[in-house]
């Protein structure tokens, strides 16, 4: 089987180092990864370094001397091993999401994006397309980091089999005394050569210039510390050092005009709509028990113009759910913890459990309508914004869950005479702020940005269901039945 | 069993009220509760509403009005019942503080801390003793928040026999179409009169001025949302319109001078140091993995003088264990979600699952040595964090985790030459800075501070162990050592 191994071939062989080179050199090393790191604090880049390698590659022994060389204040060592059902029960990236680095801080991954879809590989559960697929996410992920100012060091341990067996031969002691030390390793064991081959198709196909390997010659523990050690201090000067490459967008075309052909006539008369809302609520009760029965989860996000009803709209849907299968999230200004990761982080982090649904009031498509418009979002970024929606949105619903969304729809007319209403009631009065004013005076720049959200990320999997506002009756049984009816249909 | 029933049986009845009562009196009341809610926002005082009754006494419907009548973009409903693993193995209460809402908002609580004790009561599972020592530290738990300024309203639904029946009797149907409605009530079902009685003796036990709680009439439902509305509305009000009335702290003696009783000659050589070092370090590799496999955790506090040696002793300990065991947790200035919650929040958050170990580089004791020193506490605040720190290592204690805490002990004259050799050496520089210096010259006001706190949290459950820290060998091998002697304690 060696002949699958071109790229490990090319490895460069060193002779031994002998210590006192190897001091003299760490403790260069260390006065520059010092720096590096220092330079990072305040900047907008996070580090994230994945160590891959097969068991007895010296990952852990690697993990230690990078905490002594540099501030261990500032780096956060992620393992993963054992998966809690919190981890199991949500979309596979949902585990890495959770343990991203603010800007300025070093996240060191043992165990990470890789190695699930080497043990499928492995145990022949996956075929072709779906590797492919699976490194393609891959590439999307890292990319989607990368785009937001992480620096994405990937560093392959190599070692040749005799060595491998060596190193876990000095710690079967070990092994024996206390059972279960090597039960759950960060990657694969035994079958040498089998994984071997996986790791290099995967990080031939997840190689990117962005986002790069370097494979390290793991025979001798200095070679491997000192080269290790400066592929990241290289990495992490040479962002620093260069004016941010953003990827480059390409131009998006005039959108269609949705929004016109929503008719806004369409309503319902109050008894109707009292019928209708027993029988959807009542409807949806039952399918949100199906659903947690089946271990199915909703993801429902609410979008509108300002008045629109968004929020009597959801007490309508969470009026019907046992309080115990939603939640309601409700997306304002970022935290400073949200500020300081990629923009997704902060709707990742609310997903709920299978069998749940995560209801939105406004959601990730901010990004691209408000800080669009006012230009909160460089251009660039709510570009690149429709690809990493559509990929959340597509990660979401090949684990399993149902996502739909709502774009609630009024005329200007019905907009304005919601306002004014609002100023009138007592307890409506909290609803209308200056800003709501503010953001009417720009009708047509939200026009188009809500035109171009569904132009671009209108999926099969997630699709956008325009309701027509004007008549709040129509527009709450019209989504109460939306979801009814992506319920049922994913729901055996 | 009546008899029991003394709180309840003095529960006010009320004539049904109309409808047209009831909305002339919701609207008014639905204006005065978003007035308070708006006059949180911004105010240091976050809510805390926990919802209890027996199922069927309308907590479920309860909750959708507040969230009609109030914002609900300022409310997070939390439910309790289906618990998580990574839930259960943490200490009970680690499921609440993650919940709990941050200032300005109002958390409502439907299951709460009350239903583990009910449950264990009525299955007899639990003797009088425990049951008391229970109601304790929920009266503990409570009243630290409340100290920090949350608002905890706890509101008793009650409702007889005959109306629950009614209630549970009205949802049958649904729930023999959708198997598992109610397998997992947020309280207890069935057996009306015990679970009365335990919560008769539960809520009397828990009873305080702080945070009392509210017995209202459930029979009726207008009166029954009316009536919890104006509670929680008088709630807030009170507490916004009140000078914050901080828990009394009494004076504290002058304390025993620990730090003076520590040999500050100890040494160990380097030959020797190797060679303990190896001995321990092998020895409490194996401990953790004989911990992970008994599923007890241990929680180790590292705090020292500046320059005392904190770090490289720490790393002695992380080289030992393997890297999925471990956590390494830096204490540094709070994130703004931190900062927006009780002092100890910032701490639960961090605690590993059973079987792992938490590392705390500086902790929880920042509260009575830096912040009080530099006055970033007040005093009642430092003076309060003793019991708070007291409970919270006790809960961690009592779940079964081993709780160590390391005082690495310094002479002035020690530390002056470590500061030296800091500002000489080019990869220790970062470790000095200013601050350093300028706490250098409170010396004797942090020597008191730290005297007082090993007087005042030095528990038999959780143990200060003072290091002689002069000789770097040698406090690093006596915290080896002392880690070893815990988990062994502990490790059966």
């Amino acid at each position: 089987m060696d002949c699958y191994f071109l790229m490990f071939d090319t490895i460069e062989v060193h002779a031994p180092m002998n210590k006192s080179s190897f001091e003299k050199r760490a403790r260069a090393l260390r006065q520059q990864l010092l720096q590096s790191q220092f330079s990072l604090q305040g900047s907008r880049h996070p580090v994230i370094i994945v160590l891959a390698g097969l068991d007895g590659s010296g990952k852990g022994v690697l993990v230690h001397r990078l905490n002594e060389w540099m501030d261990p204040s500032g780096i956060d060592t992620n393992t993963y091993w054992e998966h809690s059902d919190e981890e199991e029960s949500r979309p596979y990236f949902w585990r890495y999401w959770q343990k991203l680095p603010p800007r300025g801080r070093i996240g060191i991954f043992l165990g990470s994006w890789y190695t699930q879809a080497t043990q499928k590989r492995l145990l022949s559960n996956i075929v072709d397309a779906e590797f492919e697929h699976t490194c393609r996410k891959i590439r999307n992920f890292e990319r989607h980091l990368s785009d937001d100012g992480a620096v994405v060091i990937k560093i392959w341990l190599h070692v040749s089999e005799a060595t491998q067996q060596r190193q876990l031969e000095e710690k079967a002691p070990r092994k024996q005394q206390i059972p279960r030390v090597t039960e759950h390793p960060y990657e694969l064991q035994g079958k040498y050569n089998q994984t071997l081959a996986i790791y290099e198709e995967l990080i031939e196909k997840t190689q990117t210039e962005q986002c790069p390997w370097h494979i390290v010659n793991g025979e001798d523990r200095y070679h491997r510390e000192i080269n290790a050690g400066e592929i990241i201090r290289d990495a992490i000067n040479s962002r620093l050092n260069n004016i941010a490459q953003l990827t480059q967008v390409p131009g998006l075309p005039e959108p269609h005009d949705f929004l016109a052909s929503i008719n806004l006539d369409e309503s319902l008369q109050k008894d109707e709509y009292k019928r209708e809302l027993r029988k959807y609520q009542s409807r949806l009760q039952d399918l949100a028990w199906i659903a947690y029965n089946q271990k199915k989860s909703l993801v429902a996000v609410f979008e509108g113009w300002d008045g629109a009803g968004k929020g009597s709209a959801i007490r309508r849907v969470t009026g019907a759910i046992d309080p115990r299968l939603y939640k309601l999230v409700q997306i304002a200004a970022p935290s400073d913890e949200e500020h300081a990761r990629q923009y997704s982080w902060r709707f990742w982090r609310q997903l709920q459990r299978d069998g749940r649904a995560t209801l939105f009031d406004r959601s990730w498509y901010g990004r691209v309508m408000v800080e669009r418009v006012e230009q909160f979002a460089k251009e660039e970024e709510w570009k690149r914004a429709y690809g990493e929606i559509n990929d959340f949105e597509q990660e979401l619903s090949e684990h399993g869950s149902v996502v739909v969304k709502f774009w609630i729809h009024i005329s200007k007319e019905e907009q304005l005479a919601r306002f004014k209403d609002r100023e009138e009631e007592a307890h409506k009065r909290h609803k209308i702020t200056d800003e709501d004013w503010r953001n009417r005076e720009k009708w047509p720049a939200y026009e188009k940005a809500v035109n171009q959200m569904i132009e671009q990320t209108d999926t099969e999997e997630a699709p956008w269901v325009l309701v027509a506002g004007n008549n709040k009756y129509y527009a709450r049984i019209r989504i109460l039945k939306a979801l009814c009816k992506s319920l049922e249909k994913a729901l055996s």
